[in-house]
């Protein structure tokens, strides 16, 4: 199976910690890396990872708030100082000119790549990034300035030939790209060969959805249906549910609830307060309602 | 002796490395706190020295790179989430408004105290702190951009009164605060009592000199004569030097020949390049040349 796995670079939400990092994480399909949110701390976080600094083109941040955005300025300049010449794509809020341009023309005007900034809309769905394995749509959350989650979503590959049978029945070269479209096959005497005897289904597509930061909303439910990994952020405890409600953030019960609802195969939650000394009673939470649950922690590496 | 401490929270350079955050210290004297220079993760190299975020009134910048002050903006904001009220004032290169005032408007439009930048000229050493302890004065630096390195110098305590020579002189109350000022007592006979008979001389006051970033620059020799702790930065090693010209930076032995020239006390170096996978190196360097000579680490906390 083709890589597809997601780094957690840090998993804490504003107030730093003595254990967490603000919030960043890696998404890497087929060793492209694409970064998602990028707080303080981020570059350090992202070299202690190993992952290749250069294999990262896109990053997207689902919203405005110092502690999913403040790494920037200096990620960037270090991939100048690195002496980058790709392309870097930042995907977000159009307000993030507002922040990163006095901060580009004062501390990188030699850089020796170029910034581009993407903006999207937050209020419905879009495809914001496409190549010919993935696809990212944004998922609308509701918090207290505009967000978007993220869907990545693994295109279908093409069913995979059976060569002992394209050989049984002396398929053509020039055939094996039709068939791998999933037409039959037509022997020179006429005979039909069925597709489904030529190949094998491919590997289903992966999906991972990221949802922070939101207070608890069931409208997402049906954009993440059946995602094999869905991370969702769990600020809160249940015992602080008005706070997490005042603040515009989910509780580790209601994420659970939101993985049971969308019928997701895997859960892993972060985001966590600082005020919670230990990061436990996340898991006791939502694993109670949704089992198959994970904690976020600095270092992790989970398979979608 | 009361307390007058350097704690070192990053003393990496540009690039970050897994050893290293970028520049930040903080000047611990009798329990208010002086940062200088705030790279990114500075707060949460803050949060894990365990020094109390709100004895810290006055920042310091050295100069606009990056790695000496990205880090403000999630300091400031974290001190705001924290409820401060107290001003918060920034001593820096007038430039640094262009770099933080969009983001205070943008991100803190709520923070509950005021953060009050003071500039400061960087072409001629000048007092820009002082209280009833303590004053700090700039040392220019050369560097690529303006920069300044930072006196820290205890005023000197009045002289201590000898318990045992006042009660035999009988001298009365009213004289104490003369004679802690030097004068000599005349008793009611007309005696002339010298001044050094009733006191001993005060602790003598402590200095600390922070001189980063900079070519190596024997004009500063002058105003760090003799300091108790010299901070120096020590980018590269001898192998480096031409880097370390065109870059206007120091190498190690640079750093223990400023110190020697200057005849401080003792020699912190820091501002470690990323290309040295040890930094035993600087400390060879240096120590040949000063031999009271130390290296700086994050969480190293250095007596002046």
């Amino acid at each position: 199976m083709e890589k597809f796995e997601v780094y957690i670079l840090g998993c804490g939400s504003a107030l730093p910690t003595t254990r967490h990092f603000p919030t960043s994480q890696v998404v890497n399909l087929r060793d492209k890396l694409f970064m998602i949110d990028c707080g303080e701390g981020t570059q350090m976080q992202f070299r202690r990872s190993k992952l290749k600094f250069s294999r990262l083109n896109h990053i997207f941040i689902s919203h405005l708030h110092g502690d999913h955005c403040f790494g920037l300025p200096g990620l960037i300049s270090t991939f100048g100082m690195l002496g980058r010449t790709a392309e870097l794509c930042i995907h977000a809020h159009r307000d993030i000119e507002k922040y990163l341009n006095p901060i580009l023309d004062y501390f990188c005007q030699h850089l020796p790549y170029k910034v581009t900034i993407v903006p999207f809309d937050t209020k419905k769905p879009e495809v914001i990034y496409e190549d010919r394995s993935l696809t990212v749509t944004t998922i609308p959350m509701k918090h207290r300035v505009p967000c978007c989650g993220f869907l990545f979503e693994e295109k279908a590959e093409r069913n995979h030939i059976i060569r002992d049978m394209v050989d049984f029945y002396k398929v053509p070269i020039s055939q094996i790209n039709r068939i791998k479209n999933g037409e039959d096959y037509v022997t020179p005497e006429g005979v039909i060969i069925p597709n489904s005897r030529l190949t094998q289904p491919a590997t289903p597509s992966r999906k991972y959805a990221y949802c922070s930061d939101t207070i608890y909303n069931e409208k997402i439910v049906e954009q993440i249906k059946g995602v094999d990994l869905l991370f969702h952020e769990s600020t809160f405890a249940q015992n602080e549910i008005p706070r997490a409600r005042e603040t515009y953030h989910t509780t580790a019960r209601q994420a659970g609830q939101i993985a049971l609802a969308a019928n997701v195969k895997k859960l892993l939650i972060g985001h966590f307060s600082a005020r919670y000394e230990n990061d436990l009673i996340f898991f006791q939470e939502a694993s109670e309602i949704f089992p198959n649950c994970q904690l976020a922690k600095e270092g992790l590496c989970a398979n979608v």
